[in-house]
């Protein structure tokens, strides 16, 4: 009998995806099922993206250079240098989504069996990238309570070891919508300083910030040999699917390594690097658009939580995800008994169990994490059916105040 | 001083890109550069490919599921199917391109320290994601004298050990362009299956084979839980830029861990994937017509080599490539003679020196590879440059025969 690796073995499901099954009998049943469990935003794509394609005059779809095309990494440094980040050309290697990013970052900053300390929750394929590259990552604990703040840095000092290579952030953060104040970002920064870490900063969801702007790492005094900044245009521009991402470090040797893993894989997508440099060359309006219709949507899915009983939830300053604490006895139940018991006005809700988001056990049990990625109609309608969902749960901690008769129907 | 991780330092440059620098300079001074040097094809890419992207109507490009969308991969079935290779869409995951798709064959079926077997010379980028998946690439050698046919399977006997995992071909071959028969294959089989061992089987130019067609290892009797295959639509549709391809195995343990792998990156290009249900709905006739122009430039190349004083070179079967053996001191300072120090007519010649595909040392010191990606004229053209500079070069071990006067040209 063959047997598949280890590593083949101990690599996770998607988090995301583990109530999937659930959500497609709901579906087959013939209940609406609203979506807050993925950062699948439902933005528009930006027209001048998708018509850099259709109009590109293509002979033959050639590799383009390993690390990314001229004139794509030329128009994404015009686009950092006017958020004034200072990045050039050859800072730059163009990469298949976020995801290969953080692939090439560990594998070309950390050895098999070095660690990396993450703020914990954090997005759940770093998990899958640390079994992949054979890294262990080491957590600290963020809270709820503290809306996710960075814990104190002595927190960060404690777990420090001779094997610890690197310290991650994602900002503004996935899962919990943080954004890391620049004084706390400089704190990061002088303990990979005096310990001699790299600085793995995912910035992903930078345009999104709903109070003021969020700081780039590479904006930091000093980040030069220590940051490399993870980007993506997939939730920037709503362009998951083009899979465009970037690793940006002013770090030679690091450049020059994962250079070197780019040419494994010999290019980026080439469609994608058009749609790209239309993105970088769109004005700052669209930016403007976007965000206000993401703080419309934040701002209601935070005051509908908080006026359900027993649920809390901090204000989170950025990303589309919003961290809510439940009074149910546990989240991944909660999740899973809205899909097969549950709807109301023949919807239901799905939502991602926070425990996915946690390495350490038990933490996370009563959370759940919302994304608000639809408008502002079904956003509420969604909210409705959480709402009555967690009136009617069996396992809920807290009874409902008032009226609230739990609307629970029968399943057709 | 930060450093950079052991497998950053340890994986190598591209072999391909070795003597770009020279050739940028060669083109600087005014040298016109005929590229026999890499394996992108100048074939155009079939217009109902662009077309099919250039008419999708878009609004969000969404991420796709992580195992490719279900439209293309049930297209991509019946394309195998109507090719008589009996593949189901459920044993279809998409990836970026072939390279991501050896990336999860190797995560998925070897542990670190484990030993896949090759026959050798080999795609040089094998070695890359050995270094990527700390596996042990174990050289077989096969030879420009027996047509880099099939070493005799004791060869593979004798370094079989308890680490080996897997054996790995590329068919049709890169770099040799041999194509291994029904007979061949199904010797490795029956060795993968009395050692208990996964069969990787890279089918990059499966299409391209001049005398009859390559056998697919999914097509062996027996091949169920052994083979695990390796697509692309690159070179088949001269789509290299897209990033497409695909793992596809009948094995339900490496396909699940293969998926956890792609769920870790998300998913694989959205606009490739509608390329490639264009390109599974493409007449035969766009083979037999990208057939026979390959062919053609395959004879004239052989013939041309086989001209030249002291060049050897079996006939290859399939794919785009010629394995030639050179009367120089060495293949690399040839190479890199030809750009630095050569032209006629105003041109020169790029090269691929072969000791990039060997792992053995020594091995392929007078070889280079020479892909047949120019038209005729070009190709023709090409090798005149070729010629000429093999009767020029210091470092020749034959004299040329006949008039053929060295026609070395000052350089500008």
């Amino acid at each position: 009998m063959l047997e598949i690796s280890q590593r083949g073995q101990q690599m996770p499901m998607s988090p995301y995806r583990k109530l999937t099954p659930y959500a497609d009998a709901a579906k087959q049943r013939g209940t609406g099922v609203y979506h807050l469990n993925i950062g699948q935003p439902d933005i528009e794509t930006p027209p001048a993206m998708l018509a850099a394609v259709r109009e590109a005059e293509i002979k033959v779809l050639e590799y383009s250079p390993s690390a990314g095309s001229g004139s794509y990494r030329q128009k994404l440094a015009a686009y950092y240098q006017r958020n004034h980040i200072p990045v050039q050309p050859e800072d730059i290697l163009v990469t298949a989504g976020g995801s290969e990013a953080i692939f090439f970052a560990f594998m070309s900053c950390l050895n098999p069996e070095d660690e990396v300390v993450i703020p914990e929750p954090f997005y759940g394929a770093y998990i899958s990238f640390a079994i992949a590259t054979d890294v262990r990552i080491v957590p600290v604990v963020s809270t709820l309570d503290e809306g996710f703040a960075l814990p104190p840095i002595e927190a960060f000092e404690r777990v420090i070891t001779p094997r610890t290579k690197a310290i991650m952030v994602c900002n503004p953060s996935n899962p919990t919508g943080y954004v890391y104040s620049e004084a706390e970002l400089l704190q990061l920064l002088d303990l990979c300083r005096r310990h001699n870490l790299f600085f793995l900063s995912d910035e992903a969801y930078r345009e999104y910030c709903y109070e003021g702007f969020a700081t780039s790492a590479l904006q930091l005094p000093g980040a030069e040999q220590h940051v490399v900044m993870v980007d993506t245009i997939s939730k920037r521009y709503s362009a998951c699917g083009a899979r465009l991402g970037a690793l940006v470090t002013k770090n030679p040797d690091v450049q020059a390594a994962a250079l070197k893993f780019a040419q494994m894989r010999v290019s980026a997508p080439a469609l994608a690097q058009l749609m790209g440099e239309a993105a970088a060359e769109l004005p700052e309006s669209y930016f403007e658009h976007t965000k206000a219709e993401y703080r419309a949507r934040r701002d209601l899915m935070v005051r509908r939580l908080r006026a359900m009983p027993g649920v809390t939830c901090p204000t989170p300053g950025g990303a589309f995800y919003v961290m809510a604490r439940l009074p149910v006895d546990d989240a991944g139940t909660f999740g899973r008994w809205l899909l097969e018991e549950f709807s109301y006005q023949g919807h239901t809700v799905m939502v991602s169990p926070a425990a996915g988001f946690y390495v350490t056990p038990g933490l996370g049990r009563d959370e759940v994490r919302l994304a608000y990625v639809l408008n502002l109609e079904k956003l509420d309608a969604a909210l409705d059916c959480l709402e009555q969902g967690l009136a009617a749960y069996p396992g809920r901690l807290v009874q409902p105040i008032g009226d609230a008769t739990p609307a629970l129907e029968a399943r057709p």
